[in-house]
């Protein structure tokens, strides 16, 4: 298993790992099989979006917070209920595609680390299985 | 493969089915690996969440029911759209890392069923790969 | 890896992929193990879906259309934030349980490929595991 470390700086974000995947992926020495990019947090997601324009990211983030806004917890002294919404609105499991010892995304397509309840030191567990 | 049995008791909740994930991933033998955890029903669905404080299930469960509400679906006999698409927002498959013969969970995780269209008997299906 | 190829024909649309999944997973000749159904798309999603009442269906694109407006998105000149918002809100990534040569899937349910800006060409990738 690999692990991933990821520092978020702000409330909600979204911060490509994908170079870390690949770097993961390339490590294990495995030709083809797949990924499962994993994030082991209740407040937080791993989504494929597109990187190239990043108003798309700004976009979601803000359109996220309509659809789940800080009032949607209950009275909970954490008061962070929206964020474990979103978590489990994206996901907190990926699984791709390994050929030819790369992941196997899209032209558009990049990993995102998704933070909902930052700043916090986070993390992603990553397993390669050949086959 | 592994079959969880899953009684609900209610139209919408939550229930964690964690250990007997664990139980599944134990009995396979598998040490290190993957193992998927697939919703066979369309009304349902598999999330992955924190468990230690009972409201962010009861937030959860009642900002989705606002976001999806009864009225979502058209005048069909069933008029259950609303937990249809609850279902594929939360998704039916997840895929954990296993490692040392346990599942891999952040210390807040748990593995839920979600019921969006009970009470019913319901069934989880698990695969686990080594490698 | 197997290739599907799907033509969609409208902005937001569902098409049923089960039987090409189905072949797919025959072709392989894997008896036992998993295939990961991976859409490469950011606008795009993969979804398990009922196919009996084409209600269903119908009733899902128009809700997403609601909670994930046009103009969900900012003044970009694609205009298109809101299929990369639903993209992420069903997935991309669906891993299914493969048994006696055949993928498992509930009794009402199917495998969609979820365009949201179409039409257009698009593809699914799959990858079959054993063990």
């Amino acid at each position: 298993m690999e692990t991933i470390d990821v520092k978020t700086t702000t409330r909600s974000e979204m911060i490509d790992i994908t170079s870390l995947v690949r770097a993961a992926v390339r490590r294990s020495g495995v030709s083809d099989g797949l990924v499962c990019v994993f994030c082991p947090h209740t407040t937080a997601g791993v989504a494929i979006q597109e990187n190239s324009d990043p108003q798309v990211k700004s976009d979601m983030v803000r359109h996220l917070g309509l659809l789940v806004p800080r009032e949607a917890g209950s009275e909970r002294p954490d008061q962070n209920s929206d964020a474990h919404i979103k978590g489990s609105v994206i996901g907190q499991s990926v699984t791709l595609i390994v050929e030819g010892g790369r992941p196997q995304l899209g032209n558009w397509q990049a990993v995102f680390f998704c933070e909902f309840d930052g700043p916090r030191d986070r993390r992603v567990l990553l397993r390669v299985l050949a086959g």
